[in-house]
């Protein structure tokens, strides 16, 4: 059976999804829906109609799964727990202090309604979360370290944009590779933040802007910037179409951990990503989880779900006895 | 409440077990049942008694979890149903291609007891075989690529040993490193067996052994070393003892997939582990599915696992809030 899947939001991450549905052919797009005037929106997929936000609780036979894929500011803590009273949903709630705040709201919301909600699938959160609670459970004497980067901050890169004189900018963080090369060797740093990640700006100015005042208001910038060594580049609007309009990104998760009666044996567990494309990514990790949603549901499951609740296999489009004849 | 457990056989593998419970405190070290006299078995707890493998069954009531530290080849086709009639058992059978057989056979003794019984666990079967079921869900265009190694191989070394005028040997299994750099440049090349791991022979042979013939029937040996390229090297017992008496392991699974309408981003997926002691790790997987199957059977639930039916969550120790809060 064909698990029939909605978009509710059209930007990268439901073009992501849109584009990870035609890889997977356990799960067809149903129908895209968008606060946008329809006849504006232009999708990949032939024969799916688009509609307005408003008209998907109408909907709720036709979508076995709906994947919402709004932003975590506004949309998501919204829209997670609208529509999980009518929908199986999944989304990828990235603001990771607000997670246990999101999982409450979302959980009551989808078990008086008696669905399954998967929240902050993704790759952070989501498939590192993942590489950090099986590397704590099987080595639980050890350290935890998370790189991120190569790639392009959106977070960043918009709060550049945000500053007097800047046209464009794009923002990449950079894990040290001499702090990830320690980890390797077997030692288990504590890190400050600057020993970690460096971040390297590509601006835009506008004309006549002063540019060493945008350079010392992002190097100077709490929280995003202050705590970290910051190399800015100015270049122009056709370097930065040229050179910078992808969207890769990747990290790195390590497990530094020790066994034995007097843990005299040490164990290094890496997990790295290297993705052209961050949002197709996250929209591939999102619609696994949708078919895993779709599978707990079936079995009488309700409530909130995060990636960490989700049995493997759950994910996987072969059957248990393919998986163990094969992939075991 | 303390995790009681039991182990069987006091080996490599049970003494790993032990070591892995010392430092898993929600879990305890009950009884370890032995084939041996257990007048004869030294175990490190103090305070925990040794039994005969034969009273195994009139202590059911005493442990949560008996986990089954005998072999693949023999032990555990055996002993895996006949515990699972009795108790919540783990064991760590790794003989690939006779897994489904093995499931089916546990899996109705379990069902019939009400039981849970996961098989396999390790890093492969185990952990690496989570990384190609996850790596597969995600990028469902792509292909998986599993290289072991550096590390000692039990099965090889054993081979070697078997051969006349060899008193001791250890076989190193080594990836090809131009074969992991295809791969992570994002190249899906086909390789053959050879082009992907060597094999180096560290053989001790007896005095006046024609080492010409040891080292020709080493290399042609069918299925262990004719298809790959093996140096073979002999050195006196104390170098043995000096330079190859630890039990390294370790190697890379990589997802290698492509996302986008038409295919047109790359992304690479790597998990590796670099393991001082190969048994202690897989015990340290052990103890945590021992942990998953407690808690799995407290819900209800019966028959069969393996770590690809285990929602994470149920291997840590903390509690889903604690791991939405610090880890995901």
């Amino acid at each position: 059976m064909t698990i029939r899947i909605g978009i509710m939001g059209y930007g990268n991450l439901g073009r992501g999804v849109e584009c990870a549905l035609k890889h997977n052919p356990d799960m067809k797009l149903t129908a895209v829906f968008t606060r946008r005037d329809p006849e504006t929106v232009k999708i990949l997929t032939e024969g799916v109609k688009i509609y307005r936000a408003e008209e998907a609780a109408s909907m709720a036979g036709e979508i076995d799964v709906l994947i919402l894929c709004g932003g975590s500011a506004t949309d998501l803590p919204v829209q997670t727990p609208e529509y999980a009273k009518y929908f199986n949903v999944v989304d990828s709630f990235d603001t990771h202090a607000k997670i246990p705040e999101h999982f409450a709201a979302v959980d009551q919301a989808a078990r008086e309604s008696g669905h399954v909600a998967v929240i902050s699938a993704g790759w952070d959160p989501g498939m590192f979360s993942l590489s950090r609670v099986y590397g704590e459970a099987v080595l639980p004497d050890g350290a935890n370290y998370t790189f991120w980067g190569k790639g392009v901050s959106q977070g960043h890169s918009d709060a550049i944009r945000r500053i007097k004189g800047v046209k464009d900018a794009r923002q990449y963080t950079i894990p040290v590779e001499s702090a990830l090369e320690a980890i390797r060797s077997g030692e288990t740093p504590e890190f400050t933040t600057r020993q970690m990640h460096t971040r390297e700006c590509f601006v835009v100015a506008e004309e006549g802007a002063d540019k060493e005042a945008i350079e010392r208001e992002i190097v100077t910038m709490p929280n995003y910037f202050a705590d970290y060594d910051t190399t800015v580049h100015f270049i122009s609007e056709e370097e930065m179409k040229r050179d910078h309009s992808k969207l890769p990104h990747g990290g790195f998760v390590l497990r530094s951990g020790r066994t034995g009666w007097e843990l005299e044996h040490k164990h290094i567990i890496e997990y790295s990503l290297k993705l052209d494309s961050n949002p197709e990514f996250t929209s591939s990790v999102i619609a696994a989880c949708a078919r895993a949603a779709f599978r707990m549901k079936n079995e009488g499951q309700t409530g909130c779900k995060t990636i960490l609740d989700i049995p493997p296999a759950y994910l996987s489009a072969k059957s248990g006895e393919e998986l163990r004849a094969h992939c075991l």
